[in-house]
């Protein structure tokens, strides 16, 4: 049996995949021992979302928010990671990781490369039920290991609640429940003093 | 709005899962860099599952197979990684790994904990559709990635191609097409020498 186009086609892609575990965030794991990476962290998302799906405020299609939170960072393997209080990098940030998708989409069969181009641009637009609860997803999660983690990435970037709530504004759109547990952590970390205020 | 018994218990367990990003596997990074962790790897396969589910011998239930695959190494938390190669370690293997499992899905909501150790203990046994392609997964990854970063780990250990191929004796049960290229990938590394022969 010989291995078909389409198979080597796959394995290609899936072999590129590799360099998001090389993909650094800024988020410290919750022992604080290190940065996470987006491997890891996409892995933290799904398996997130397969215990939380229940706190979506809208009926979401578990499998499709679990492939969308799995590859919503893989463009970063060319784009990079862009911080989420880094406003410069903002700037550049849409056009970088459209063609990053182009080209990293374009390793794939069409048929499979259109599919996740198109769940990536899903979770970017943020309108359906599913990419409104992945996003809370992709908010919640650092805001849990900041917290563990004593509010590392916080203070060495001397970050203000203020930016939190406002890069938090929609968090709620996905899950007012999860949202509530956010806010229980940002304000804990106001508190204890790992969040400037305003 | 109060935080429920429940999400606290999901919310516990999930920090406790941040744990899979410090259980390191004797698999090398296909850049060769450093060896990989559990979380990356269990993303890794996931992202497999989406991308080649359409090569599984028998019909599978995807949704179930990504989230067997997510959570098949977190036992290792508390049970450590044992190596495919480490006969002495598999002599405990499961004992060790049955205790972690208790404790660890005890932390979640009774439902979510019973159902996750049902579907640990489904991928195991290896007998269903699901669990047969998870465990063809399992395998195909590693390989690839040892061939990626040049026989690395199998030189390390001075594995020969025959203790590969009894690994993989059952891989073909998952996948006809995905052990034929994982085949290819094995006698590639006999050629140049990274696979003792016999």
């Amino acid at each position: 049996m010989a291995i078909s186009e389409r198979l080597q086609k796959q394995m290609e892609f899936l072999l590129e995949m590799d360099k998001s575990k090389s993909v650094w965030r800024q988020t410290w794991l919750a022992n604080a021992e290190r940065k996470e990476n987006d491997a890891e962290h996409s892995w933290h998302l799904a398996v997130m979302c397969l215990l939380l799906g229940e706190y979506a405020n809208d009926s979401i299609d578990l499998l499709k928010t679990v492939a969308m939170v799995l590859f919503h960072d893989v463009i970063e393997i060319e784009a990079g990671d862009t911080y989420a209080y880094d406003e410069a990098g903002h700037g550049t940030k849409d056009a970088r990781e459209r063609a990053a998708a182009e080209h990293l989409y374009g390793i794939l069969p069409e048929d499979q490369g259109e599919k996740l181009k198109a769940l990536w641009e899903e979770f970017e637009a943020g309108e359906t039920a599913e990419a409104k609860f992945a996003r809370t997803l992709d908010r919640v999660q650092p805001l849990m290991l900041n917290d563990a983690s004593g509010g590392r990435s916080w203070e060495e970037h001397g970050i203000a609640a203020e930016q939190v709530y406002r890069r938090n504004e929609l968090t709620h759109t996905g899950s007012e429940q999860l949202w509530e547990y956010a806010r229980t952590l940002i304000e804990k970390n106001v508190e204890n003093g790992k969040l400037r205020r305003p």
